[in-house]
C-alpha cells in the first residue's frame, strides 16, 4: 500500500515545440502542486508510463488532428499504469491498479474514476497495459480487423514491424493464416521477428536503402505480392508498398514515423496513382475511433498472451526524468518493441 | 441502314509507347481487313468514339493494373456507340444502336452480342452514351455513391469538375444537397460549372498556381472544410485536398492526370500524414468493379437527364483521323466536358 506523501509530485512540461527530432531541452522536470482528488475521483502514484509516436504529432501547434495539441508549459499527459492510493468511487481501492490517458508525464494524478480502467496484474505484468494489452496493442487489433480485413493466404507487410504495433499486427496475422512479411532496422529485431514475432520474413531496411532496392526486397519477401499493408513508417517503405500491392488491396495508415520529425515537407510517394488501377484502398485512423470495440480486442488478445501465445518485448526507461530520452529514442529506431518508462516502483 | 460496303474498314494502331506527352506520331491509321461476324457476333460500324484519359495508363507496358496495356502494332480499342450492320444474334437486327467496349479506334469491329448493350436513341444524342450515360458517367455515379459515402449538408470538392467525370459528380453532389466546389482550367469552364454544373464555387486553378495558393482559394471556397474529395488530377490539387480535408473525410481516387505523362516519377503530397489524424479514407477505383450497379445508375441518372435537369458538354472531333489529336487534347485541358469523336454518320 503507498503512503502518498513519500511521493514527490513532479511533472514534465513541454517547454518548446520540437522542429525536428525532439531533444531534451525541449522538456522539463518540474515540482508541481500535490493533486487532490475531488468527488468522484481519484489520486493515482504512477507506475508506468508509456511514450508513443503519436505524442510528436500533438507537439505540432497548428495541425487538425482528432487530438487536441499540448500546451505549451504545462504538464504533458499519456498512457500510464497507475495506483489507486485514494479512492472517493465505490469502484475503486486504495492498491488497485488502473490504466488511463491521463497519468502519464507525472508522478502523482488525479483522475475521474469512470477515465480510469481496472487492470488485472496477474494476468501480464503491469506495463503491458501501456503495450500489447494496452493502446497499441488495440491499436493493432483494430487496424488489422477493423480496416485490413484480412483473409487467410494473403500477404500481409507490416513495416516497424518490431514495434508495439507492428509486432502484435504480425503475430495476429500470422494467426490469421496470413504469410507475414515485416521491417525493421537491425538484424536483432529481424532474427526475433522470424523466430517468435509473427514474421515469415523479416526484412532489416538498412541493408535495403532507397525505395528501388526496398522494392525489390519487398518483392522477394512477397512472392504473391501484398493485399494487406500496415503502415508505420511512411517515405521509402509506403512507396515499395504501393509498388507491390496487389489488386484490391489494402492499407491501414497508422503512423509515418519516418515524417513526424521532418523540417521541410517530405516526398510524398510518386506512386499513389498505383491506387487507381489497382483499385486500393488507404484508411488513415487513430485507436481512439475503435475504443468501442476494447472488450473484442480483449477476447482475441487476451487469451493466447496469457497462456504465452503472444510474445512481446520491451524497452524500458528507469524514472520519470528519463521520459524525455525515451520520447527521442521512438524515432532514433533505439527502442525493441515497446517503451515504457518505469516512474516508480509496483508497490511503495 | 447502313450498307456495310460503303465503309472502308480502317483502325488506329500504337505504334509506340508515349514517353511524356501522346503525340499524333504515337499512333497511326491503316487498313485493315473487314471484319466478318462469327456465330452469335454482330458486325458494327462505329459511329462515335470515346477517348478517355485511362487509355493513357494502357499506354504504358509495364504497370500492374486492372485492365491489360495496349498491345504495339494492333489495333487500339476503346469504347463505342455503333451501328448494328449485320447480326447472328436475335437479340439484334441491322439498323439497331449498341455500346461497347471494343469499338474505338476503327471503322468497323465485330462483338459478341453479350458484349453489346443496345441504346435508346430518343432519350439522348447517341454521344452521351460515351459520357453522361455511359462509362464516364457510370465512373462518376459509382464513385461518389460508392465510395465517398456523401451526406446532404457536407462539402464535396471535384477536381477536374469541367470533364466528363467531373461533371457529373458536381451536379450529383449537388442534388444530393452538398456544398459543392469544382476546379477547371479556363474562367468559360468556371463560369458554366458555376451556372449549369452543379458547382457552389468554382476555382480556375490556374488562378492559384502552387500547393499553398490553391489551398488557400480551396479553403476559401469551402469554409467548413471538405468532407469528399473526387481526386481527377493529382498534384497540387491532392495536396491541398489533404490540407483541408475534414475529420473522417473520403477520397474517392479516380485519377490522376496531372501525372500521367510523367517522365520521372512525379512528387507526391508531402501531406499525407494528415490522413492518420484525420482518419481519411481513400480507395482507388475504376469503372469496371462497379459495372453489376449499372441499373442503379442509370436509374438515377436517365430520368433527370431526360428532362433536362442534368447538363453536360461535348467536344466533338471529327473523323477517325482525329482521334489521337482528341485523345491528345486529354492532357492539355483543350476538352470541355466528355472529348468524342464522330467517326461516321449516325446513319449511312
Amino acid at each position: 500500500m503507498t503512503d502518498a506523501a513519500e511521493v514527490d509530485a513532479k511533472a514534465i512540461f513541454l517547454t518548446e515545440y520540437p522542429k525536428g527530432a525532439p531533444q531534451a531541452e525541449h522538456f522539463s522536470m518540474r515540482d508541481v502542486d500535490r493533486p487532490t482528488p475531488g468527488e468522484g475521483e481519484l489520486l493515482l502514484r504512477t507506475v508506468w508510463m508509456s511514450v508513443d509516436p503519436y505524442m510528436r504529432g500533438r507537439m505540432r501547434p497548428d495541425v487538425k488532428s482528432y487530438i487536441p495539441p499540448f500546451s505549451l508549459d504545462a504538464p504533458l499527459d499519456g498512457g500510464a499504469v497507475s495506483e489507486v492510493v485514494e479512492s472517493n468511487s465505490p469502484n475503486f481501492a486504495p492498491g488497485d491498479y488502473a490504466v488511463g490517458f491521463a497519468g502519464g508525464w507525472k508522478t502523482l494524478h488525479t483522475a475521474p474514476a469512470e477515465a480510469m480502467t481496472k487492470v488485472d496484474p496477474s494476468l501480464a505484468p503491469l506495463s503491458a497495459y501501456l503495450g500489447v494489452l494496452g493502446m497499441p496493442g488495440m491499436t493493432a487489433w483494430a487496424g488489422l480487423t477493423q480496416i485490413l480485413e484480412p483473409r487467410e493466404g494473403e500477404t500481409l507487410f507490416v513495416s516497424g514491424a518490431a514495434g508495439a504495433v507492428g509486432s502484435l499486427v504480425c503475430q495476429l496475422g500470422k494467426r490469421r493464416g496470413m504469410h507475414v512479411v515485416g521491417s525493421a532496422g537491425s538484424a536483432e529485431k529481424c532474427a526475433w521477428l522470424e523466430a517468435e514475432g509473427g514474421c515469415d520474413v523479416a526484412i532489416n531496411y538498412k541493408d535495403h536503402a532507397g525505395p528501388a532496392a526496398f522494392t525489390k526486397a519487398l518483392a522477394a519477401a512477397a512472392p504473391k505480392g501484398v493485399d494487406c499493408y500496415f503502415e508505420n513508417v511512411g517515405g521509402d517503405h509506403l512507396e515499395a508498398a504501393l509498388n507491390v500491392i496487389n489488386l484490391r488491396g489494402r492499407m491501414a495508415l497508422c503512423g509515418m514515423i519516418s515524417v513526424y520529425n521532418a523540417t521541410e515537407p517530405p516526398a510524398g510517394p510518386p506512386n499513389l496513382v498505383n491506387m487507381i488501377g489497382r483499385g486500393v484502398m488507404a484508411k488513415g485512423f487513430i485507436v481512439s475511433n475503435y475504443l468501442h470495440l476494447t472488450s473484442e480486442f480483449l477476447a482475441e488478445v487476451g487469451p493466447p498472451l496469457a497462456a504465452g501465445e503472444i510474445k512481446f518485448r520491451e524497452s524500458v526507461y528507469e524514472g520519470l526524468d528519463k521520459a524525455p530520452e525515451a520520447f527521442a529514442g521512438l524515432f532514433k529506431g533505439e527502442n525493441f518493441g515497446k517503451a515504457v518508462v518505469r516512474v516508480g516502483p509496483d508497490r511503495l
